[in-house]
């Protein structure tokens, strides 16, 4: 089964990659930049080159659906660029095309805070999209890079539906019903997600879960199920905010960046700072079949099951990843 | 006749794209940074990337010789990244690959002055290449970048000739013999690097030629001639230098950058600060069919004309463009 996952972003090893290969996962969404300028993203790119140098027979880079097949056809995980924040463009719109060149193919425009672009989800007030920010989605739609609304607001987030000419993503949350996290969406913002054509990846990030690590695998797949009936079985994905192997000054890291002397927790809290412990049934890259067992478990069928765990995004893929004028990527 | 130019840094417009159609130009390496960081390269290729929107008709990128053919065949001057410095790469080896991705083909280890790679031609001692240097070189190899020497000093541009596995350029410089600049380069260096199968590109900037402003076609190709005879016809080329429309200021910046307070002069003098006029025979791109016909004037066969106009430099971008270990570029 086509399998693709939306966001991680782990401490990446060749064991790893071997477990995605493992696990049948045939692309990646992987986040390279969470609070970094332009030139600390190059930097990140620069790791990635090696990575690709060294597990070259487990991981290839991805730029667009094509790819993705190229990758299956030759057994190995395609990983696609994204950012969860815009600090990497700084102030300069032609940035945007710049790391398009580059593969980033996905980028937040804004993490937890107000940023340049929209506002954050843990910010009091949400003025919605900057007039730098109606600039920036006008440059990603023009070359192909997808708007991603995962860690902001509400208003921000239903006005970059709005605004924008090609279809956006969450890629890595859960509907606030199942579980009432700031970083949770509302059925309003997932309902004009799925109307507008765009994509929601479910987290299993267990603060994103009801009950945390311990939500069960059928509680999960249950919050997939009224997902799909709000939104559409053709909107839905996997995105699960894995990060695996990480140290917890990682998750200090993404919190804080450079942003706060006062360490904020984020979702967790001075007595459970670090990363929390993922649901057994979802510990780590070999865990997908659960996924599609447990989905297949709660009633869906075949068909939607696969397009649930990749055939979904593979569209989504095909429909964003390329020039607005459909010129060559 | 499949004509390339190894080095221009005209200020861009279309006035000057038209002219190089008009000059039947196939292909320019063109300078795109002298003293720019990582990130202020970032803004140069962003600002390329308008100049391809807005002038597709008559440019377009080029990252390998198949894209010349392309460029030729669909009637376009094809555009090939170069940094006269290192500078972009900041202390960072891993820039070298992520530039490469970007395009960028050509790289000086120095650019008149001391660098972290090499020495610089306006220095008074050259240690040679440095540790940095040779690691760098040894990534440029490897990715397909290629060493240029032209604003190197005579030690480090023969170790830069000793050291890279693949054949270097200095792709505008004449001989010293013709015209002793600081600026031009020894027999000794053209005899090393015809050897080692590089590649010198001709200069046109007045400072390079004997008599400067004044000099004739008819000197400027029997120079052409004896260089031939030290270095063998397949090793040169043209590398015009032409700053075509360029205010003063900025040869104030080539010259200065950031690094002085006190005012260089470079080859000028504080009489002579600004660009010198060209020679009335090559004022602009629509001259290079005066290049052809003093090269055949002066005794050149039409083969060799061809091989000088832009073949051997074709030659030299199908050999040293791609990886080393011959993967896709």
């Amino acid at each position: 089964m086509l399998t693709i996952d939306a966001l991680q972003y782990s401490r990446w090893s060749r064991e790893i990659f071997r477990q995605m290969r493992q696990g049948g996962l045939d692309c990646v969404h992987v986040t390279i930049a969470y609070h970094e300028t332009a030139v600390e993203t190059l930097r990140r790119i620069g790791e990635w080159n090696r990575l690709f140098e060294d597990n070259g027979d487990l991981i290839m880079r991805v730029g667009d659906a094509r790819d993705v097949h190229d990758a299956r056809q030759s057994g190995r995980t395609g990983i696609v660029y994204g950012f969860q924040n815009c600090s990497p463009i700084e102030d300069d719109f032609s940035l945007v095309e710049v790391f398009h060149q580059l593969g980033v193919r996905f980028m937040q425009l804004s993490y937890n805070n107000q940023s340049l672009l929209a506002t954050g989800c843990y910010e009091e007030t949400d003025p919605g999209i900057t007039r730098f920010g109606r600039q920036v989605i006008r440059e990603m739609n023009r070359v192909g890079m997808v708007v991603d609304m995962s860690h902001s607001a509400e208003r921000s987030t239903l006005e970059a539906i709005e605004l924008s000419r090609r279809p956006i993503a969450i890629t890595h949350a859960n509907p606030a019903t199942f579980h009432p996290a700031l970083r949770n969406k509302s059925d309003r913002v997932l309902k004009a997600l799925g109307d507008s054509g765009g994509m929601l990846g479910f987290s299993l990030y267990p603060h994103h879960l009801k009950g945390g690590s311990g939500c069960s695998l059928a509680d999960f797949c249950a919050m997939v199920g009224r997902t799909a009936e709000l939104m559409g079985v053709d909107h839905i994905g996997i995105g699960s905010d894995l990060c695996q192997d990480q140290p917890d000054s990682v998750v200090a890291w993404m919190r804080n960046g450079r942003w706060s002397r006062v360490t904020d927790y984020g979702e967790g809290s001075a007595a459970d700072a670090g990363f929390p412990a993922q649901p057994g049934w979802f510990a780590n890259s070999t865990h997908y079949g659960n996924l599609a067992a447990g989905l297949a478990e709660a009633g869906f069928s075949g068909e939607e099951v696969e397009k649930i765990m990749g055939g979904n995004w593979l569209r989504f893929f095909e429909e964003t990843f390329g020039p607005e004028d459909g010129s060559r990527a």
